[in-house]
């Protein structure tokens, strides 16, 4: 009888490595997928790799450009951020990787699929809540939530004296004391030292961005052009300018990472009811994001961004974050957020200075919310002053009766 | 008979004293009245320049603990921001004015109370809303609302005229092309060159923060303690505690204005439902409210603060900007606030640095939610990592129904 | 010169009759119109008499088409519902009216529009946001809020004298001691005698539901069939199936009216500020938001309901209320609503009896999100019940952290 | 060695008897625990069969006046609902129960507690949820989610064969076609014949409440008194006074239960993820609930009831449906409804007929929000009505913009 295959999500390194070997071990025709959304990665040693250690099959799919266009830049759409201060970097990059995984998956005629997420984080669920979306059959092997598995590999020593028997060949370099996570978007790091929420993040941690205290002493001022509420063009310093969405966000980034823009540290809470500290770099993004919501002050009407802020801000990261990517709710919400940006045309210009985003202007050929002329001080404009009386007045109405009610009681107000 | 009295919010001015002059010129005795709310001014010199003028007389209130103690540290605990980006300085100073104005002009038995704000901005809401709740039986005199007043005062060389006439000592120093409000929490400009969105605040306007660009090569570190929400200490890079509130607000401002922290820039959302630009310092606000935000995420329940964001914030932040302070809902909204409060104790290490502030790490004594042990990748802890097949078992139904039924209608996911 | 042309929202009644004899007076050609939103009115009467009283025009506009499809149909959708009880049918008619009355204005070349409505009442604002949005430019003379109006008819008995004097044929019926306001999908009832909030209706104001004391002993049965959320079938009792969009509504009023149900009683606080109590009957409405409530039940994703309920629903109520249709906001949550919508398919089978709506059962061919046998009790089903304890386990991971903190504070639970 | 205790949660019936001597079989020492929570049950026969079975103790806690006044008023202070429809009758007792469990848990000195739930229902989530968060150490055994167990009692037939042989009484009464929970609050129905959702409730399955059909053709008329929210007087239609919780809460439900008032049929949503079909009736809570939603008309503040609807009431109710009574949400929660209900003083005149609720009248002697000569359209009143032309005014800047937008873009509106 023929083996049953297993698609299993590889990286190159020592667990998912192991993990290949072990589902070999197992009976398993093992189809490795690697997902290049933009990560620093030798793809062709990791691929040789696999094949090395016994994978009947090793892809590798570049999905760096869905990944822009179909989450990230959402995100910007929508300004989404979760908990006041994660950018979501990891969260968006799941769903493009689960789905391509999937599709392999498919295509290899396997029954499971396999990945080397740890069992107290959120990837493991983001991956497969989205695979049993994707395809409801579909079974996973979960190896770190296996007590057979985790329990034969208790430590890192384990993994090592398992990858010498199964002729896996390892890296010499020491391992860093967390654990880091990178695509086009962000680079994370937790665990280890990082554990400790009191720990500052050691200045050579941070990969993608310059240290503020070193960045030039120069701003770099650049132009974002949005339509719709997307990033459509960046006009450079230089006057250059970029128009396809991966290289855009690529020259936000590469600015961003010069200026030291875009770090943060917090301690965030996960799906699954644990408290975790992660320190993240989303360089272009924060960029992106920032000029996005300062170019809605100008053109979104007041009661549409409020009811967006609200409503589908918080709700699209919340479900981003916990990997309800593939649902009815991240469906219905993205309809949402097209709704809201059909005006979010014009251009911001903006600076990058030792790690701080700032705006400079904006401005907007098509939309006209903002009229100078009519909310200046000095000039009478259309409405009359005296409009604002009544306005008052009748807004008074009910807080006369809330002052009448507490005077009768007593209250001081 | 007694002529009717009125109490005037002055601020020794071109056009309060005006105002002043004209309210005598209508048959009132006028009461003036300064709130010193942190703001740089010669009070003393108002003072008499009023009494010069013709009030009978001229109250000066101290109302900055209030200010920072009743407003302003409400705002921290709800990390209360406007529109993602305004830390509503201005809007938290209205008030305790408009208590202190009406306490005054009750003290004084006027009929009447009366201000100087122009008729399209948010101030005179904010006050005027304020005055009913406070003693629904005032009356408001609002000059720039009058017909009879704004017509024959159409322009600033009208007041010059009626200054001399009347008597009034004008200063000799040409005015700024820009509006501004300081309070010990922030300065705000708008109006004037700042009325097209797109030109730059030149940088000799800023007048709290350093420019960032001038701002040191070296960052300060300080530590900020909170207890139920509140910032109860301040430990300075040099190892001074400040305890008291005010001196705590003005070091935590010290601090950020000589690292340029804290400056925005927005196009804003009035209550009139107009556009308008404003530029912003919010120094030590900045500061105090971001610290704030990183301590709740080690010590803030997650369900807890995600209904205090998606409420609590959202809304207390609109209710302050709309002047509606003295009402139910923010009595309502305060109380929520403290309820949601209880176990924000802990202390963060910050940073300011060339317009940034950074967060270096945080702890907490008493709580205990973070538990990196548990959270830790490297230990089983006290669950067993196959429950979380479970919980994605569980969560997974609802989104294999939604995967089916796509599938049965032939779309893409 | 030829005079300015106004045109008026004319009811034949004593206040526009007076109106609009008064409107000539000022100098003004008056173009009359009327909107048959299905409220119960001898329009050609009503048209003879305008043109007596030296209209130069009347109109009568039938709306009740676009009345049941533009505006009561979203409405059913998404469920909207004021203060918890009221269903909005005075909200829903104004918009259609005021878009058809500008358009008369528009082709009759009207400087201005003038209405008929108190100065506390929603409808005045309702009609003039409409018009203002419809056609900024507009003037609207609104003579119950302009002094020279109100002040020379301060009662009834100074409108009568003007009429005889004016010659206006008034009508001999003693006037209601309320005032009503019907339409296709509603009949209010408010002012007078039910201003007193502790006054019983009396049993012979009820105009359009049988009283349900006397209601037949039998019940009615019938079945609602909505597609994406919108009735599209009613089968009668008798086996009649329905499915034009006016008839349908029609006779779902018919079937509600028989059995008197849609009777409610409120005091409600208005946009203004005021509480005011109103009695209002929504036979039809009532039962087609009733049966597409639990059709959603059956078919809509519970997330995508959640979402929908507390901000469509709540908002699309509050801005319909308040007079805000023809506004970004509206523009935005109707695509919102059409979104939550796609499934919603399916049909209910209801019964009216004695002031009661009632499901008799629900079913869909088309949606599968209820699954019997995966809810059973009695079957596995796909899903192993130990998966549970995983979901419990990781759910109580937060709660079990609370626990100890409450424990160790000494705090009860 | 001594036996390890535990405690189960025993109702008497077979499931659960089959439970007790499953345990024993085990080995653990089985202390029986049965929530006198208001339903009908012999619990000294319960008690006996127990004991008879082996038990070695069995504990019938009284938690009637708790459940009423710790868990059934706040949701009446609330307004609590759960998908538009449901009353949480079975949620609210969960948390009573669990806490009194736990109570006899740690007074025996048990280490872990039982309950015979399904394994896809909401109740074993309710029950465990609350033993983490009350002992955060508690050991659950579940069965039904055990495979050893409920792969051995596959149905009906093994749970009476282990019966007989176990020697334990099975009554000889043909169990009903549906499952059954009953409460003070409330008796639900589900499973059984009743899972397809298109099969319409029997009659004869209703146990608390009169067929509306059979309900007599008289009203009964009843007032209802609160304070701060909460029921405090029952007034019955003979004038006597009820004012003890308990009591007046027994009251409501008899008037209800004589009157058909309170039944519901709805497919909702569970916490896991599958949709069921459940009936139930909720005769007395109906009837409270909706008396305060019309006090809260009279006396509440419209901004206050608008948050407190978005956001307190629709969380509060999803969190007990979940079994997050036990949390930091719900404690939080909980202090933002007391807030709300400062000034719900007032009482409403009610009726009960045919299986409706109808509101008489309202009234409150303390509070004054409603002003009769206010609201009034016949009278002047405090405000000139031109201040609503300012109003609307002001309004309106935001409206044109959008017409003039729309306009220019070739847009209908």
């Amino acid at each position: 009888m023929a083996k049953e295959k297993v698609c299993l999500a590889y990286s190159g390194g020592l667990d998912t490595s192991c993990i290949l070997a072990w589902l070999i071990e197992k009976g398993y025709d093992v189809v490795c997928f690697m997902a290049d959304v933009g990560q620093e990665e030798d793809f062709e040693a990791a691929k040789a790799k696999a094949l090395k250690i016994g994978a009947v099959a090793c892809y590798v799919e570049d999905l760096r450009r869905e990944f822009i266009e179909e989450l990230c830049f959402p995100a910007v759409q929508c300004n989404a951020i979760y908990e006041n201060v994660y950018l979501l970097g990891t969260s968006l990059a799941r769903p493009v990787i689960a789905r391509s995984q999937i599709k392999v998956a498919q295509k290899e005629g396997c029954v499971a699929v396999s990945h080397g997420c740890t069992g107290k984080g959120n990837d493991q669920v983001r991956f497969e809540l989205a695979f049993y979306a994707l395809q409801p059959s579909i079974k996973v092997i979960a190896p770190w939530r296996l007590p057979e598995f985790y329990e034969r590999f208790a430590g890192r020593n384990d993994l090592l004296d398992y990858a010498e028997k199964a002729g896996i060949p390892v890296s010499s370099t020491k391992s860093k004391p967390w654990s880091m996570d990178e695509n086009l978007a962000h680079c994370s790091y937790e665990a280890g030292i990082l554990e400790d929420p009191d720990v500052t993040a050691p200045s050579d941690m941070w990969k993608l961005t310059v240290d503020p205290l070193k960045a030039p002493d120069t701003p770099e001022d650049f132009t974002l052009v949005f339509e719709k509420g997307l990033p459509k063009k960046l006009i450079t310093s230089k006057g250059k300018t970029i128009t396809d969405a991966v290289e855009l966000f690529l020259e936000a980034n590469a600015i961003a990472r010069r200026h030291g823009v875009g770090r943060i540290d917090i301690v965030e809470n996960r799906f699954i009811g644990l408290k975790s500290r992660g320190c993240y770099e989303t360089p272009g993004l924060t960029c992106l994001r920032s000029a996005h919501i300062d170019l809605e002050g100008l053109v979104l009407d007041r009661e549409v961004r409020a009811l967006r802020d609200q409503f589908v801000t918080f709700n699209y990261a919340k479900i981003l974050y916990n990997g309800l990517y593939f649902s009815p709710e991240r469906e219905f919400l993205e309809e949402s957020i097209v709704a809201s940006q059909k005006n979010v045309n014009g251009q911001v210009r903006c600076r990058a200075y030792k790690g701080s985003f700032i705006v400079l202007g904006r401005s907007s050929e098509t939309e006209k919310l903002y009229d100078a002329s009519e909310s200046s001080m000095d000039e009478i404009g259309a409405f009359s002053p005296d409009a604002t009386t009544g306005f008052i007045a009748v807004q008074a109405i009910r807080l006369k009766k809330y002052g009448e009610a507490k005077a009768e009681k007593g209250e001081r107000l």
